[in-house]
């Protein structure tokens, strides 16, 4: 079965009950500088801090005889499949690299997952993946080489287009593609005419040369980028012709260009939007002005760890969502 | 054991892991206005929309060996419990009047809680819950009349006072009291200076009248306000001896009062906060020239069911957190 819009739906229907229905949130001074009617699709409010509840719990409840789940994750995807399973009150154990940030294994173990990370590398997890599932019976939820997953977060596109006017385009960030692939799929079933459109980093541009050369292009090694939610090193076999059919255009911007986009964002939402949300931004806001009138931007997550940059003088600690 | 500053330190080392330490927010330009120095404690952006899950977790975390949770609530506090029950892989059943809110309902579902509310009443409702814990033998969290929910809610108080220099007074809204009783023992033992001041409905001034009365006065009926969170009749008695003995001052504002404050935060923060979350505000935003130099306001909650007045023409649903 294909990721089609009948998927989505459903999706919709099996999570709409666990999940926030996120504003979309109006681009104020920063729309009346640009010039277009500018909204934010606000997936940083989402429970768990990002869009990515909404895959992991989609394939989650679509298994409910799993003895638990098991993920990869250097982050959001692994608070997302440690909250679902909690919600279905299934264990979860998530596998990040011994090397990972420290406030990100915190944050998915806060959502009550065990972390395994003893002597775990990027190289060899998948290996320790597979050990885990062979031994517990766990099934696996992927970060979004799923179509499961895919439904899940076309469900942002659904509330997208439901909740207002339909866009001239929609921003998103891409990684490993499953957020985008899902948005489009949503989109040029409900509003054709509203342009989907990815956004990477000049340093992990693999996605944007896959969609030029019509050929999967991976990565060589991990890519350093301020943008650390899309450091995937190439599409996946199910994103990669999704992306190709309904996607509209791919552009990169510079790391400069997020920074930039980064701190307009938090001075503008007072909010502790991740870089990588500010990713998909970045090329409205630094370049020169945009060629549509309207657009949304999905700002896909919040789990940011350093200080929100408020007026407050407090030393604002948000490490969570 | 009563409630002291040592059960507030060992609820915040405990629940920690488990919750957001929620940003202290400048009042920007209705500071300015105000010309005071003003912060918002944002518990709105707390799990589960509101501080209630500090003192559910504190309560639950204690008990590991319950066969489940059990609890009354027209909302923020079934939410709550509902998570702390789902996060220890425990059942929770919240008892809701058949007349509750169907968002409310539905909020409390989200967070993993089985619903009993048939045939269920405000008069009836204590009685429905003994059953259920005598059938199945689940713990009762009580929304404020236990000291492990009322040390859990203190650590608001050490987070606004560890955050930024103590204000001269913190204003939090007063219901059945188990917030500011945790709030002012936190705060008197930390930071004895900084005057605790609580606020309640005119309509709704049990808590003011005991405190003037030194004498527990019941409301005779459910009063009626915006402020639908602090709907309690009577303070606990564990929360009274701690209000009259810690609480600097206790004041009332109008619903007039209450709806314009309401309406200045939703424009002044963007985000959906609770008319309850205004009432701790009111007296600040509607009288003449505050008396203090500066303060910080605990936001509460942010479990409000009307679309948020942002700029945006998209109608924003944020029936959730």
């Amino acid at each position: 079965m294909a990721v089609d819009y009948a998927a989505i739906a459903a999706a919709h229907t099996r999570i709409q009950p666990y999940i926030v229905h996120t504003p979309l949130i109006s681009g104020g001074d920063l729309a009346e500088k640009l010039r277009i009617n500018l909204s934010f699709k606000a997936e940083y409010r989402q429970r768990t801090g990002s869009f990515k509840l909404r895959g992991a719990l989609n394939a989650a409840l679509q298994q409910p005889d799993a003895a638990g789940f098991v993920a990869v994750s250097s982050g959001n995807h692994g608070a997302a499949v440690a909250y679902a399973a909690t919600l279905l009150h299934k264990p979860a154990i998530v596998v990040m690299p011994a090397d990972s940030n420290a406030e990100k294994i915190a944050l998915v173990q806060s959502f009550g997952a065990r972390i395994v990370s003893d002597g775990v590398t990027v190289a060899n997890r998948e290996d320790v993946v597979t050990d885990i599932q062979q031994s517990t019976g766990y099934a696996l939820i992927h970060p979004f080489n799923d179509e499961r997953v895919i439904a899940g977060q076309g469900t942002v596109g659904c509330e997208i287009l439901s909740d207002g006017s339909p866009p001239e385009a929609i921003y998103v960030a891409v990684g490993g593609g499953g957020l985008i692939s899902g948005i489009a799929t949503a989109v040029k079933a409900l509003h054709p005419g509203t342009r989907v459109i990815g956004v990477e980093p000049e340093s992990a541009n693999d996605a944007a040369r896959s969609f030029s050369s019509r050929t999967l292009v991976s990565l060589d090694a991990p890519p350093e980028t301020l943008a650390d939610a899309v450091r995937t090193m190439h599409l996946g076999s199910l994103t990669f012709p999704i992306l190709l059919d309904k996607v509209d255009a791919m552009v990169t911007v510079t790391e400069e260009d997020i920074a930039k986009a980064h701190e307009m964002l938090l001075a503008h939402l007072g909010e502790n939007i991740e870089p990588t949300a500010a990713l998909a931004c970045a090329p409205l806001l630094t370049n020169t002005p945009p060629h549509v009138k309207s657009a949304c931007v999905v700002l896909c997550g919040g789990n940011w760890s350093q200080p929100a940059k408020d007026q407050s003088d407090a030393a604002a600690d948000t490490s969570g969502s």
